[in-house]
């Protein structure tokens, strides 16, 4: 029993599937620098594709051809779409083209494609020509599909069957199919019009269950949920979310039947669209392990930069009240405390909005009601801190005016906050950004510049006025 | 072609699904106010139980019983999984005991425990009281495990066949069970020994290609990916993000298969870790639309409240410093531009830590090297943040030393964020305390402190000094 997933308290330290890479990788190394390519190739064989993946990233950059040349092209195959695209390409280019093909044929249309993106121009063209003419087609096929729609994510390998099929006939049809054309596996059989179109779809359990003379077409569920291969990769995972899926059909304009999309490559969406949430708040805070430590800060600078910026923008309006400051110090002990709370105020919007409209959860004609409502939260917790911070004010510096205007600024910069936290990811989505990339930026410059104006405004014009 | 994904350009207002829930919430209220059952009754016949439960969602909460009472049982058990917790349960106290049993009968043990097991004692026992023996002892089981688990994710039906037995003696099996011992849909059967204990898994595709004769030992995959009933949910979601499977076999300690987890149900655990993230980073920016107002600001009040905790402590440290920003009044002009940039920098490293830990992407005996590659990355830009700050901070106020003093607390700053960025994770995962829920607080107050205590600190020893 490989691979068994031990039960765990969630956070042990040794990893979930028993494959220990601590050992593994040592081992290997060791093997890789006493030249023995027997005992690698007997270390690595029983690992599952994916862990050997894993393995050959632990590996030093110059020591991974080494691994990956013990390797036969099936094996290599099954390899390739499991690395990270960082650790592929490098790989992937000093292979010979013919190889490369060879190692295509053995894969499903969508992993080819994973591959074949990311090689320049070149390449491309040599690995092309290489394959066979239909396979060329194929991939030039899924190549035409824009990023991030339906058709990149598809395996054109599906299993068809002529409406009015019987069962026993579909069943001759799947076993006369090529290793080549069946896709790797499918829990579907599609049933098909004259003209390619889809008609329905019928689980292979269902199949398994029918008399051979039964009519396919009896056997079809009544709803197959097909996209289309232009939609976006988002729209295929809200379909897989909400109807509970483990594949789906994909239909090109007219209707006809041009691929499938199966629940692990959802997966991966579903993966990215929390990354991208998560870089939103993170600013920047992207990170791929097998990036150098240069690649890796001059990410991060960028959005430092940015950062920067906006926090310059946000002194500038302290700057404004210097004059103030210099009067009553205790503003510079509590400026950073309003604009602190807009901070999170308008990031708790922001949060719900951005992942409301990512998961579909915010409904057209209810965006209204939904921006009132956090407005309505905003406002109450503005009050709530509006007596909180003003006792704690208060209190601190003995001035109870001083306590009225942190009290006033609070409700001010709380209600502020959520308004744009919450209307920020809706205008983005508006202007066709993604709010999911942008949006956390614009909103601490936001919340820092109302938060900083609101207090040092009012302490202007009620304590020294 | 019902629920067609349309292209779309990702951010479009119309629904994806095609369902337009604003037409058919209108048309549904008017029925409901004129009384008019029929036709209600017409109007959500044609729904998919997803989207009738999204319908069911958006009425008033006095109006859903009134549809759902239109419901026979076999469509309102197919409507209630689908329904959001907060939603459901209501609905469900108000049931009849015996007519909630009726509508279990129709679901998956997994669907059946997920409404459950939200029910108080009272009415569980009342439930578990009109059901029959047999479904008495699956609920009781399913509830035996620990939240959080494998046992408590997965569906106990599922189609288990002796070792050795013929691909006709299978299917010939699978034909006898009934509708009720049957998974609503499976893609593998599993073969056990004669103890029960999970031997192998054949997918459905391999038995409708092979001949009825054949040895079902002979179709078995090399790698099923079982995993054990009290493992955690997120090990179960890496066994499916790595090996890219839809459906694996759940077997208990002693290896008996027990059950088995499809893809769909991985697909909300994902969601959920997603949503933990970045409820961390969004400090308590939780929601669910069916709070009441009340109910969600005080779930943000309490974050909110923290973070009140935190901005007073670290303004206590600005305020050790009164004396100094007295004087330089353009210190308390740049402070805040040294705690941003020392948050944002946290903020990068605790993203990457929690989002690599969670995936499985830091691997045990690897922490070491990762916290070093951080503090690298953190120390080279607060190297450029130091040139770049301080030739702002210099242009700005005049005054070299004030651009000696922002430059060096430019370097400490960034360099202690990505320090504390990075450690927090490991450390809350050492104490077993899952660093997605508390790391963003404990960062933003250690960034906060150090920030204004490096620039305040040493402005007051060389500037002052």
């Amino acid at each position: 029993m490989p691979n068994l997933a031990l039960p765990d308290e969630s956070f042990r330290d040794s990893d979930a599937d028993g494959f220990d890479p601590a050992v593994v990788t040592a081992q290997a190394r060791d093997a890789l620098e006493a030249g023995n390519g027997a005992a690698l190739a007997t270390l690595v064989a029983p690992l599952h594709p994916a862990d050997l993946a894993d393995l050959i990233e632990t590996l030093p950059a110059a020591d991974r051809p080494v691994l990956t040349n013990t390797l036969d092209p099936e094996r290599l195959a099954e390899v390739l779409p499991e690395l990270h695209e960082t650790v592929r390409v490098p790989l992937v280019e000093q292979l010979p083209p013919e190889h490369i093909a060879t190692a295509l044929t053995q894969l499903d249309s969508d992993d080819v494609l994973g591959i074949l993106e990311d090689l320049d121009e070149e390449q491309l063209a040599a690995v092309l020509s290489t394959v066979d003419v239909e396979d060329r087609a194929y991939i030039e096929t899924g190549l035409s599909y824009p990023e991030d729609t339906a058709g990149r994510l598809m395996q054109q390998e599906v299993v068809a069957v002529p409406r009015g099929s019987s069962v026993g006939g579909a069943i001759d049809r799947l076993r006369r199919m090529g290793d080549e054309e069946l896709p790797t596996s499918f829990f579907d059989m599609y049933v098909v019009d004259a003209d390619g179109r889809f008609v329905g779809a019928v689980p292979v359990h269902r199949m398994l269950l029918a008399p051979r003379a039964q009519s396919i077409d009896a056997l079809m569920v009544p709803d197959a949920h097909p996209v289309e291969a232009l939609s976006a990769q988002s729209a295929v995972a809200h379909v897989f979310r909400q109807y509970d899926v483990v594949s789906v059909p994909v239909v090109d304009a007219g209707g006809r039947l041009v691929g499938m999309i199966t629940a692990d490559d959802v997966v991966d969406v579903i993966d990215e669209e929390a990354d991208r949430e998560l870089m939103n708040l993170a600013r920047g805070g992207q990170s791929d392990p097998h990036w150098s430590l240069w690649e890796l800060a001059r990410a991060r600078f960028t959005w430092l930069f940015v950062n920067l910026g906006t926090a310059v923008l946000a002194s500038a309006v302290i700057g404004l009240f210097e004059a103030a400051i210099d009067q009553v110090v205790a503003l510079a002990v509590l400026m950073p405390i309003v604009a602190s709370m807009g901070g999170n105020a308008g990031t708790q919007s922001l949060t719900v909005t951005v992942r409301g409209l990512a998961m579909k959860e915010i409904r057209p004609g209810t965006g209204l009601r939904f921006l009132c409502r956090e407005m309505a939260a905003g406002g109450l917790n503005g009050i709530a801190f509006a007596v909180v911070g003003g006792l704690v004010a208060g209190l601190w510096f003995g001035d109870p005016w001083l306590a009225v205007v942190f009290a006033v600024a609070m409700i001010v910069t709380l209600l502020v906050a959520s308004l744009v936290g919450t209307a920020i990811p809706f205008l983005l989505q508006r202007l066709r950004i993604d709010p999911a990339v942008a949006s956390g930026v614009i909103l601490t410059t936001a919340t820092d510049v109302v938060g900083f104006f609101a207090f040092l405004g009012l302490a202007a014009v009620l304590l020294l006025g």
